[in-house]
């Protein structure tokens, strides 16, 4: 918590009430839902309900504990008037509106609130080699998980099934929870962004794109991968070898020292000689850790300088409504001279 | 989206800016995760980003579809603007403080914004038949995923692997995903209340926690069962008699007219008699639906009257740390005279 403590001065803070819980995990080690964390630079203290007296104790370390039955916030402001805090500061993009109203109301004559941005996020985006590890481990658990569940994929298994078949084989190789809903999405739903598995079957001579991450201890995977379910004609591997290309481009770029905007340009330019720029809807990729997304966003107007610890994913894609949609993606981490692929899954079109 | 607008007069407001996603989606049937939904008396507005233009297209009602490349919140306010709209409400449950700042930042000169408490969730509370028939449904699918996976469930066998296995059973009765991250614990980890299965072996003679549930159609339930691997002594013979009189008592209690903390007084006052009340560290049930945790809560102090239609759930325990901990939980309807038990699960002590 030094380096949080370290920025109060130039915070104008005294104190800091943090209140995601990703951001309480990362500074006290506190995986429960329900908490509160006031870090102050003589000491922390973490705010919890009487469901985590024992977790709590077990969990966190660099932090007193206090469990209170009402409500955590009025717990809060009570140790902010005890100990005479003043300039409270508070999580600005994490707070909800009526908490703020009612913190503010809660806190002693004297003791006003300051919204403060992202900078445990900020603190987060570069991992340590320690949070790398739990990363390269949720990859590889992701990776296995992927391998294992592709002699299950044919056409005719329901995209539900094979979501299904995908998360169970994630879990077996020690992932607690798949990162997100898992996509698998054929033929023509393929081009719906976000797809939700359906109970319709995978079809034949079909797009079947599959994009799935795992959460292991805490951390999580992102990779896609874009199958066809037959022989593939010569549209669609030329879709294929764009989107590829875009991304190998865009690993290209990421190296420590250029911004998230430029490796976002890497991908898109490929995609626009290729005449396909128009189809791609999304950014390049993002930050992930011990949240799915986080910041850089690999876009355009980030200009968020990568450096080497960062971990992020790469993940151009084209769609086409009607036809379907193509998308790769990979977790990388950056490095001084480039970047390490995490992914060891391969990138050749798979045809099943 | 009649009933919500037949409350803006009350609450003084000539639009309404919807932002939690499940509320969205219960108005406007949109099931993506970046939205914002515009209801006006005369017509409503879905904002949301070209990833899904498509499926916005497929899934809504009732309203416009917008969307756009840019910030949501600044689409937002130029109609609001272009439709001189004057005094907007927004979710003060829902919205954080950066969101609500910048939309005020944005709104045009005249305009105004209006904290809105949990209107919505108000309407939510009392399911229609068709959602009666999803949670039923995603009962169904929860505990029959539960008896698939009994046979797997003995000593040795890892938690992890239960959790597993429980959330592949329930992919295969139909369901998208855990509504959340199944808990099983065993022994002393029992006592944790929101435990995450580790890599320990379930062990021998010892209580065995399994609180589980299913998402079906978007619609949640919510079980927990208390096993023993072995023969279970007359001590935990005794705690579970307990535990289930006070289900049971707390179940006797709901119907419609009573409150939410009557019901939870029901289970409170079985092992106060038993002299278990100061083991029991969370309060009787919850709503559920779309979310999880719905209103109202059947805790002290919640005088929430119970109405036909809600559902919630009836979900007592008690927690020796050292030891263990035993809750059962069913998921029931409320209905004119009492309440419908959703969950089909014997409660009777299951030893393996």
């Amino acid at each position: 918590m030094n380096a949080l403590t370290g920025r109060f001065a130039d915070l104008k803070i005294d104190a800091f009430l943090v209140s995601a819980p990703p951001n309480i995990r990362y500074l006290s080690g506190f995986t429960g839902s329900n908490a509160l964390l006031l870090v102050t630079p003589s000491r922390s203290t973490l705010f919890t309900d009487p469901r985590y007296t024992i977790q709590a104790g077990e969990e966190t370390s660099g932090c007193a504990v206090k469990t209170a039955r009402g409500p955590l916030l009025a717990e809060a402001a009570q140790l902010i008037a005890r100990r005479r805090l003043k300039r409270i500061g508070f999580e600005r993009g994490r707070l909800l509106f009526d908490v703020w109203q009612r913190l503010k109301d809660a806190l002693p004559l004297g003791a006003s609130l300051k919204p403060v941005g992202p900078v445990v996020e900020e603190l987060r985006m570069i991992k340590s080699p320690g949070e790398i590890a739990h990363i390269r481990a949720s990859v590889q658990a992701n990776s296995l998980a992927f391998e294992a569940a592709l002699p299950r994929i044919r056409p005719g298994v329901r995209e539900s099934e094979i979501a299904a078949e995908l998360e169970y084989q994630m879990r077996r190789q020690g992932a607690e929870k798949p990162s997100f809903d898992t996509i698998v999405a054929s033929g023509p739903r393929s081009a719906l962004v976000h797809a939700q598995p359906t109970s319709e079957p995978a079809g034949a001579n079909q797009l079947l794109l599959i994009d799935m991450g795992a959460t292991r201890n805490g951390y999580v995977s992102d990779m896609t991968r874009t199958l066809f379910l037959g022989r593939p004609g010569r549209k669609v591997r030329n879709m294929y070898d764009s989107v590829l290309m875009a991304q190998l481009a865009g690993i290209a770029a990421v190296r420590e020292g250029v911004t998230a905007e430029q490796v976002d340009r890497a991908t898109r330019r490929v995609l626009r000689a290729e005449g396909l720029d128009r189809a791609f809807v999304h950014s390049t990729g993002h930050g992930l850790g011990l949240e799915i997304h986080e910041p850089p966003r690999l876009g355009r107007k980030d200009r968020t300088v990568l450096r080497a610890g960062m971990t992020i994913t790469i993940e151009p894609g084209v769609y086409m409504e009607g036809f379907g949609g193509i998308r790769i993606e990979d977790t990388v981490v950056v490095t001084a001279g480039g970047c390490e692929v995490l992914t060891p899954t391969t990138k050749e079109f798979i045809a099943l």
